[in-house]
């Protein structure tokens, strides 16, 4: 990787950012946990601006990006689709818990930027041997014990509705002080059962939830950059750390990610809005269209043979993991019936508008759709 | 091009093809039109298989590649994307009449394809001017009297509510057996008001619709591929003489569709359930989630935030023309409104599923729909 003399990244900073970052000593610290880590980062950098106030801008991800989140001994610049990424070495120790498609990711990327040490927990041996194959982790088990006690970082990969019962497994192999996270796309239902037991294990439990991953699941499909420009949402709540927040969120930067803190509640019904409730959406399409059974088998075969670019795009992810999504809406079911219902009070007035033949307003709904999905794609750069 | 030998031809059509092509030499023909067009034609080729019986094997491009649609004086094969693309001179003059994405896109494959004379027929002077600049046409005109007398075939490409009207408007200035076709996506309202009149005018109509174009409106839009592999909907009734239909069909295939013959109520419905309602879907959709109105402004901008890559893949057509869609609609509102419900009805089996956290039965759904949707991208070669 080219390297940078310090005039011109500090050239890149200037013409680049909007915020300025601050450097942050360790003075300020106050939990103990904090005094174990900080020898391990040469330094964290802060916003500016207030935590809780930032999402509006962090679309904008050349703020985020010139926001380094951890900056080690030695530091390198990665010019990566135009953004001037900060990449780090990792002065932690990192265990990743559940190996499919983000927990290889994730290690393929740590790997990347030069984490200390890293070892992966599965329960399946055949998998295990197979993942010591792959050369991405530095140790591999199916033994909490060999690995956990060793680690500074726990992050706890595996479907959403195993992610409680995997954390308190693991809580009693954690070293006092030592920092536990997630991916569970659902933050309520684990941030609340599993961030108590956590504290009363001296741990730190930051809830996370990287919006990356594909329909596909298993380790194989592993991609290092799959977290990259991706939102990454944190719920902490006003039992965790500061130093905790600020170090996990330093963290998934360094994996590539935009951070959003939001609350758990407020991150449920957001997720119920614009994705759970959308792969019930594309399942229930196809379950409409190409069902023999519901639709008989000649029209299912003309809706094959007929469905075009827009089916194919809204049902891309009904191929998605059936279990994992069964475990994502019952830890989030509440929430995703208010999504589903509020779909559903939209679908009714298009309905309306149709039964009535009110075709002026059909073209006002049509364009102010229009004028919200355009403004939004050119917010989020999609060409 | 690269020219084969006709024994390489034939070796390649008896490797791929399952349905023997048998040669119809003009005898057979009836309606007089065909007279004066057969001359035009070296021969047309037509299918060992009944033709309403075809839509089951109509994905397999291979069998509709074989079936070579028209075959002028000069042949010449393409190796596109592994099929052997049959592509001929077109020795008709054709007349464009709305010039969006579709009828640009459809002079730029027949320029391709050697078409004897092209004519556009557009309403407004400025465009006129600009398309006489784009070459794209041997004539430009606002008067259709300019151009129309002399084309032995018109394909009607403006948005879909104004195509009747502009056809009853063309067919006074069409020679008595020339040819009428089009492109809307509904296809009840535009046959039955539209082929009573052009039979009485003498001009052979059938119906059309190829599955083509995307999210963008406007000629500058065209792509000369855009019709490539695309399935074309043909729509003829009891009165449509079987010689046009040949024609029709042969045309399209020539331009690089996929042909599929069923009934126009057949279509709307097909059409309704996995085309229109997605678009009305997708604009529920985002006005649920990014109208500050319905929404609040900070939801609607965390929505924004929030929204990944399945909101980007089932909302991307709500950046379609809505005029264009309230007229689509407009034109099939019953069948649309049947398709919503039956949507509907999808819907609330996943809310009462959930409601009741039968957690067994909600896998089955998403496996079930799972299956479905892997299968299909199978068959139609989704990667």
């Amino acid at each position: 990787m080219p390297k940078r003399s310090a005039p011109a990244r500090k050239a890149a900073h200037a013409s680049s950012s909007r915020v300025r970052p601050q450097i942050f000593m360790s003075s300020g610290m106050t939990a103990p946990f904090c005094w174990s880590w900080i020898d391990k980062f040469f330094f964290l950098i802060k916003y500016s601006k207030s935590r809780y106030n930032c999402y509006h801008s962090a679309r904008q991800s050349e703020i985020v990006c010139d926001l380094p989140g951890i900056t080690g001994m030695n530091e390198s610049w990665n010019e990566h689709s135009g953004n001037h990424m900060n990449t780090a070495n990792i002065a932690m120790r990192i265990g990743i818990v559940g190996i499919g498609q983000l927990g290889a990711s994730l290690a393929a990327r740590l790997r990347q930027i030069g984490c200390l040490y890293l070892a992966a927990l599965t329960r399946e041996e055949g998998k295990a041997e197979e993942l010591r194959q792959s050369d991405l982790f530095d140790a591999v088990t199916t033994a909490p014990e060999e690995v956990i006690p060793l680690c500074d970082l726990v992050v706890l990969c595996p479907p959403p509705q195993y992610i409680v019962e995997t954390g308190k497994n693991l809580l009693p192999h954690m070293r006092s002080g030592s920092l536990l996270t997630d991916v569970g796309s659902v933050k309520n239902a684990i941030v609340q059962a599993l961030e108590p037991e956590a504290l009363a294990a001296g741990v730190s439990f930051v809830g996370a939830h990287p919006m990356a991953g594909d329909e596909r699941s298993g380790w194989q499909y592993y991609q290092a950059d799959l977290y990259h420009d991706k939102l990454c949402f944190l719920t902490p709540t006003e039992q965790t750390p500061f130093e905790a927040v600020e170090i996990i969120r330093a963290f998934w930067q360094a994996v590539g990610c935009r951070i959003l803190e939001v609350s758990a509640e407020e991150h449920d019904l957001a997720c119920a809005r614009i994705s759970h409730n959308l792969h019930i959406l594309a399942a229930a399409i196809v379950l409409q269209n190409l069902s023999p059974e519901s639709r008989g088998a000649d029209q299912a075969a003309l809706a094959g043979i007929a469905a075009a670019g827009a089916f194919r795009d809204m049902t891309r992810i009904a191929s998605a993991d059936p279990g994992l999504w069964r475990g994502i809406i019952e830890l989030n079911a509440e929430k995703t019936l208010t999504a589903l219902d509020e779909l559903m009070t939209e679908l009714d007035r298009f309905k309306q508008v149709i039964a009535n033949q009110d075709w002026e307003q059909l073209t006002r709904l049509f364009t102010q759709a229009k004028t919200l999905e355009d403004r939004w794609r050119e917010d989020v750069s999609i060409p």
